[in-house]
């Protein structure tokens, strides 16, 4: 078993050993150790750490460093995701791979703030500008987050396109037993700049014209025919369906053990990619089942439009969805069990 | 009838009519007309216009004016609205009425542009951090823009909350007749900077308690229950229904005269409001109809899962919905009827 | 005699009584209350205020402003002035009127500061990129700046340059008494773009051919030749003559009074222009003079520099000049005559 | 002899011979090659390039490179060095040991430029927030540029203050043969953070009390003693002596051999420090001398203030001190030799 490191230490070790060689960003709770770590660590290998001017100034410079063939990256949270919006969309339209950190927290720039899961439509549906799906991946651990930052690097180059680690603050904060992964020789992709002007080389989507838009939808449908991502447990029998991702889907297995111990059939899908979105899981749930139920850590209910969507296009079947949005901080198996009951009681209605 | 006018003219006449006297951006095609319009307009009537050093600035000083209740607004498209995200957030968070003007553009920052819709998902989930939704409005034509500005502004002073008016670029473009709406006399809102120190009396979200939370929610369904917006017609004798908005709404709503002469039993929900999605058109449809269309302009297909959505939660039906994007530009009725054999004759798959 | 009335204050009612219509800047102290006045009495008189992001931002608006025939300035400090060099210099080459008002600080961004001549050097000779000479101003009393301030704005226009009101932050925080300006009509120049393309109209100076430099230098004689300003007094008769300016100068015209009371036979020039340096006001000083001694408030001895260069070119002789930098506030006159005695005692040495 | 090598290329690679290990800064003509070069230079010894958003976030990543004890560097031209002023005061207030190179030009940012020696002035002054003065030396070969910048680097570090290497456009452009420095091992200096809160450690001008302003004298006093560097010739029988710095300087001795060939009496010294100003130097002069000359690359003669100045201070003669300046380019030897015949004409008038 692994020593003891915290979230945000072990994901800018993995970085470093997964082969990124440039990290640039500014500071910004819950997410800053990743940055400070790199700080250090990242000259002591021979890589290049900046802490930039800005946020613009940090995915710009991520920008230059995946042109140049470089696994680049940046971490930030919140208000400082929002900032290099438009520079992720470049990293897209360019195709040029690089990984965002997003350790997702609740708050704007001048408020408090605590961990949350506020920002899955931003990440699964592209906060930039327009129509573009970059990867998403959503670890319930130290240990899955520093392997799945792995996944996202390759993702990354094998489609040239973005990938999301996307973690809530309380991942990033806390500690738990965890194998680092083993070193990667960095080589640069072949895509990079060689000092000859190649412009045309790196950019592919300009999307200038039809063959393009037509190459992107191709490139998206590869994705979702490959990559889904997800763990599952008791789909067989269920009655009940859950839904969760995150640390919030860890305390939702637990729930679920817990209530099928006194007795229900209950299940659980936990997508590891947000996006592509894992409809495949969809397709093993027993037939009889009478409802799903997403638990997720915000306010208004996100992650349950796309299990509405999934169970529209896959289950063929009018199934109720239930949505169980637990603002502050990640729900508890108690939390969980109590709402359990309000919904199979009627007390809380589908959302869907 | 109204005389001539470019549709980002007639924008940004409309804003000073409806009251706004601060205007704060940085120009990018194709909504730069509008800033152009009021660098001059804005000092003839004694109102504020700043071409600011940066589209973050710009978005600030719009945060700066709303907090002293003056009618404040920005335009922009695609990059430039991306790099307002935080900004944007800002505003919800702090419950400060402002209006974005999204001019919508495909093509990132470098790159060649065009009209489209690709920001749909964004501006109805909100691409800043999280758990936010502004209200969206979508104009059909220079006429129906001017008027809805006027309801974006009155509806982001009624709820506290950010407005979007999104339209396409062909629409910021392109000249129609129009009748300009008459002058509203600007008045301070009661949330404004009063010269006391009263960051509380501006600030409600801060989000820090479970309060918060369930206020903000509550926000949401009255917004949902009260401003849903459409246009519809022959939904009560449908076979297919279309649902497209904005310009090529305005075409939809053609093709599908065009084929009901040819004896096809179609209708069409255009939706005014995108956020809030006009569920309520939806339980006016005909109970046998067969399936549902989107017409979109954009790559990827996004309007699709708010149709798909609505249809599994209102409907309660599992009718087949299907996603014509159109990717370059404006679709014509003669394009739409087209695919809508494709459709009837099988060629073309539903999306859900 | 006048009402009592701040010096930042005063100085920004005069700016807008001489005829200025745009300021943009960024706050700092000591300089802030100009900018706070402005910020509601610029929109009473229909003119433009702008807290810009930044000191670039604020200088970059002011080159903007004055290229459109606009009356337009900025008042800064210390870091401040020094973040907008460029710009002045842009301002200078591109032959556009503007009005720099620096209320001196010492003392950097992140430390504490007072009042000071620290930046005689920087604006007498230009502290941007270089070979340029703006029209410098320094006042010693609440009622000179506001008087200066029209020169300034008219010097400006006249010979198409940049105009410095330098003062000490001592003179923008202390009250006297006053009277403001008359109100001057604000009119555009005639080198203000007038919507037609006109970029040769505005820059003259953009030095690309030896005749540019031929003018800028016959620019800079003409402001020689008619421009020095200066106070003098007892030069008839002068063992000593004191060299001062602004706040210090004030306090020499006391303790020379104090002195010659006391039977010593000494004389003031107190220069109202830096640059121009008022060379002519040495051409009546005694011949028998036996040495000239500088009054400052800084660490390092500024103004000798320009009193040395004057006796050796003006008066032709090898007449000791003596250096008092005060470098903490503004000296008393009992200081000065303290100092004096050292001087005649040869307990402090000429500095040239 | 060493190899031909160009001056901008050979600047930077002595940087780095010099133990110089962090570069920030934003390109510029004619500075860029230094910058272009470091970019894969700087990574391939084990150093930091940045390139960053902007000159501000340049130099201000020079201060924390500084504070950490890194031989930190910047290089740029005109407008670029005018936008770092306020970073550069903020060094020399910290006492944190850095080295700018200013590689001069003519021009603001959006004209045309050419070589110069336009910022002598500025230099020598400091520019920035007032009341410092930085070493500045001037070479006049590539050669001497290589030497030069390792003084820069010691200086800076012995005195803890910011160094100027101050060379033309000219210089960094053109060729010649250059012996290269060996390499020194980097060290941190013991004023480096270390890990520690420290910041009394590094900051120990923030001018706050007069003890600091006593020491920041006596700092200038030690530096004017110790490290006033130039070359001479024929001072023992000058009529004339030329002064000039640089390039020029390196033509004057052109000129002053060939005048001396065809019996003029005349002599030259070439300043090698321009702050510290080399007056040691003009003790040596005959004192039968009739007059200075100065030879510079500006339009309106910036040396000579130094000159006449040193004259008074040192010579303590009323001699006549004449201005050659050269606009456009670097003067040639038959430039100045015609012009050395108008003043013995009495053609050109003394300008002190």
């Amino acid at each position: 078993m692994g020593k003891m490191i915290k979230g945000n230490h072990a994901i800018a070790e993995a970085a470093i050993r997964h082969g990124a060689r440039l990290y640039a960003g500014y500071p910004i709770t819950p997410s800053t150790e990743i940055m400070e770590y790199l700080s250090w660590r990242m000259p002591e290998i021979g890589g290049s750490f900046i802490q930039a001017e800005s946020e613009l100034a940090g995915i710009n410079m991520v920008v230059g460093g995946a042109a140049c063939g470089v696994r680049s990256f940046t971490a930030s949270s919140g208000p400082g995701i929002s900032l290099k919006q438009e520079g992720i969309t470049q990293l897209y339209d360019e195709e040029l791979p690089a990984v965002i950190i997003n350790v997702v927290r609740y708050g704007n720039g001048i408020g408090t703030l605590y961990t949350a899961q506020c920002d899955y439509l931003r990440e699964t549906r592209g906060g930039g500008n327009g129509d573009y799906r970059a990867i998403v991946l959503c670890p319930e651990s130290i240990q899955e987050a520093v392997d799945l930052l792995g996944d996202a690097f390759n993702l990354a180059d094998k489609y040239r396109t973005v990938s999301v680690l996307m973690t809530e603050g309380a991942l990033g904060q806390m500690m738990e037993p965890c194998d680092l992964p083993e070193f990667v020789e960095p080589k640069r992709g072949p895509w990079a700049f060689d000092g000859k002007y190649s412009y045309k080389k790196v950019g592919i989507f300009d999307r200038d014209s039809m063959k393009e838009a037509v190459l992107m939808n191709e490139k998206h449908n590869a994705i979702k025919a490959n990559e889904q991502r997800w763990e599952d447990g008791h789909l067989e029998d269920a009655d009940y369906v859950f839904v969760a991702f995150g640390l919030p889907g860890r305390s939702t297995k637990g729930a679920v053990e817990k209530l099928r111990s006194e007795g229900n059939k209950v299940a659980f899908i936990r997508p590891i990619t947000a996006w592509p979105f894992p409809e495949k899981a969809f397709e093993k749930i027993n037939k009889n089942v009478k409802g799903l139920i997403t638990v997720e850590a915000n306010a208004t209910g996100q992650l349950v439009e796309d299990v509405a969507l999934t169970v529209k296009k896959v289950m063929k079947a009018d199934l109720p969805v239930y949505c169980l949005p637990y603002v502050y901080g990640i729900p508890t198996m108690k939390a969980i069990c109590a709402d359990f009951e309000k919904i199979t009681n009627g007390d809380i209605k589908e959302a869907f």
